[in-house]
């Protein structure tokens, strides 16, 4: 068994102690940092992984649930229109915890953050008598003006999302089902399960366009997302279910787990595409702009409307579906 | 049981949206923060408190933990010499938690909060398979050039710590032992574990002083936080055991509980003093410095020597004791 101070010298023999904007990272009482530079402020997140509520050892490989970790606070950050910088981790180890798992973890860590040129600055790591539990914090920066919030969406925005959904639950259900040659058949819907890529590019990329109104990650699903851009600016929404992007891969393995598709793409949380609203003007220079930044595509999906609720519209059928996702509390 | 929302409801109902250097708070993907004022800069720590590791719910009142929760982050900016400004909590709480027990929790965090004059401004709140858990990060600031690290101790410097050690430790005992008539008898024990009050006034006062070579808070025991500042600052340490203030109460309970009170004020963590360092010429000015800041008396208890190690010299033997402190892998 590694002390407590053996795992915290492994991850500070990788961590910088100082560069810019850094006074100290790690090896004090706190992390010191310069401020951010002219006309620019300041976005934090935090994020908590915890065993058994949001993943499973038997089937996530370490390295990959250590990406993770940090991969769905850059997403928080990307959604607001930031850029990552320094991270923060808090890790709690039951006393079990093979060694070689404590390993993964750390280097799958230290490969998302130096992927998305994050600094460790700082954490503690502790006993858990629970299961494994991974608590990162993320502080990025954004320009004065730019930064996106959930509170912008007017009546008639469209509402985009940044890639297809449903995968990440796929992926789940695949994992759950202990179904290997699904998952060999899709590998895109495991790795969006286990190694989801945060639209860390794109983000930024539509704040610094101004075309945009409001925007929030999708870690809880497009229901509920999608019903909190709603509750904070005040609007409603519909959603028309033929336009929702659902890959082949969706549709496929969701016949294979004999499930349907549309609920895992409206409810099934973690795809952490990018949801936002702009004036419907900008559609145009939208897709433009998603190419260039990343390669991806954007997905019009329905529009924003006076009042409140999120109405998915399905074969001439109309459903409330505002915050039908998924609540870490009740389960899925 | 309340669902994952209305816990949050309940901590955001209290917490500002937006207010001095806070664009807005909870509430969205990210907090946005002004930067600091001129010529200041930003610290941030983390710490978690895991149940069965850190607390034990039979003897810890929820509220009390709430208020530890937040303090010991307090504490680790007061002693990087900042004053503390904003917090994120993470709440990762077991099913079967009783009701009472998250309104103590979420009420004793709110009093931490207010009186440290601190917004809450993020964090998330999961589900726990395994038990309560706490995660509190603090960003503080601090005026460029009066930031105290634990790597400015010089040989010849005076060693100080800022009030009674082992208090902590015995209120500790007091507890798992279930001796109600010594935590009657003192109650400033079971306040020092239960409730511990952070140097948030001196630790300011010391770095604004100029007076403070390193300084460090006290969380892991003076054994190991005085190594820490000699690993950091490439020095060694004396401490003398007739110096060490050891208050009649933990003279006395640690008597009734047939422990000696010494290797409790050693290596018993969590008293949350400051510990640091000064040139000799300064021991004047500091004794004034500390009753006006908060009404507190400071002990010198030894000297930084070069070379490394922590010596403890009692009654004509001498120790070597660095690093002998609580490791949370290990147990105390």
């Amino acid at each position: 068994m590694l002390s407590e101070r053996e795992i915290i010298d492994r991850l500070r023999r990788q961590a910088a102690r100082v560069g810019p904007g850094l006074r100290l990272g790690i090896g004090d009482d706190c992390a010191v940092l310069d401020p951010p530079g002219p006309g620019r402020l300041t976005l934090i997140t935090t994020d908590t992984l915890m065993e058994g509520v949001h993943f499973d050892l038997a089937w996530h490989p370490p390295e990959l649930l250590g990406r993770k970790a940090v991969a769905v606070n850059v997403s928080d950050i990307a959604a607001s229109g930031g850029e990552s910088r320094f991270a923060l981790l808090s890790l709690a180890v039951p006393p079990g915890l093979a060694v070689e798992v404590l390993e993964g973890l750390t280097r799958g860590i230290m490969e998302a953050l130096t992927r998305h040129r994050l600094t460790l600055i700082g954490g503690d790591t502790v006993a858990s008598k629970g299961g494994l539990a991974l608590s990162v914090t993320v502080l990025g920066e954004a320009a004065e003006g730019r930064v996106l919030y959930r509170s912008g969406a007017r009546p008639g925005d469209l509402i985009w999302v940044s890639g297809g959904l449903g995968l990440a639950a796929l992926g789940l259900a695949i994992c759950r089902e202990g179904r290997v040659e699904l998952g060999r058949r899709y590998p895109e819907l495991l790795a969006a399960h286990l190694d989801p890529a945060p639209e860390a590019a794109l983000g930024p990329a539509l704040a610094a366009s101004g075309l945009v109104s409001a925007m929030i990650d999708m870690s809880d699903g497009l229901a509920t997302d999608l019903a909190q851009i709603g509750a904070e600016s005040g609007v409603g929404a519909r959603v028309f279910a033929e336009r929702l992007p659902l890959p082949d891969s969706v549709r496929e393995a969701a016949a294979s787990l004999g499930l349907d598709p549309l609920p895992l793409a409206i409810s099934g949380g973690e795809d952490y595409r990018l949801l936002f609203t702009s004036p419907p003007e900008a559609a145009g220079r939208l897709g433009g702009l998603a190419r260039l930044a990343c390669g991806g595509q954007l997905f019009a999906v329905g529009e924003v409307v006076a009042g409140a609720g999120v109405r998915l519209e399905a074969e001439g059928r109309v459903t409330d579906i505002a915050f039908k996702g998924y609540d870490h509390f009740r389960g899925p």
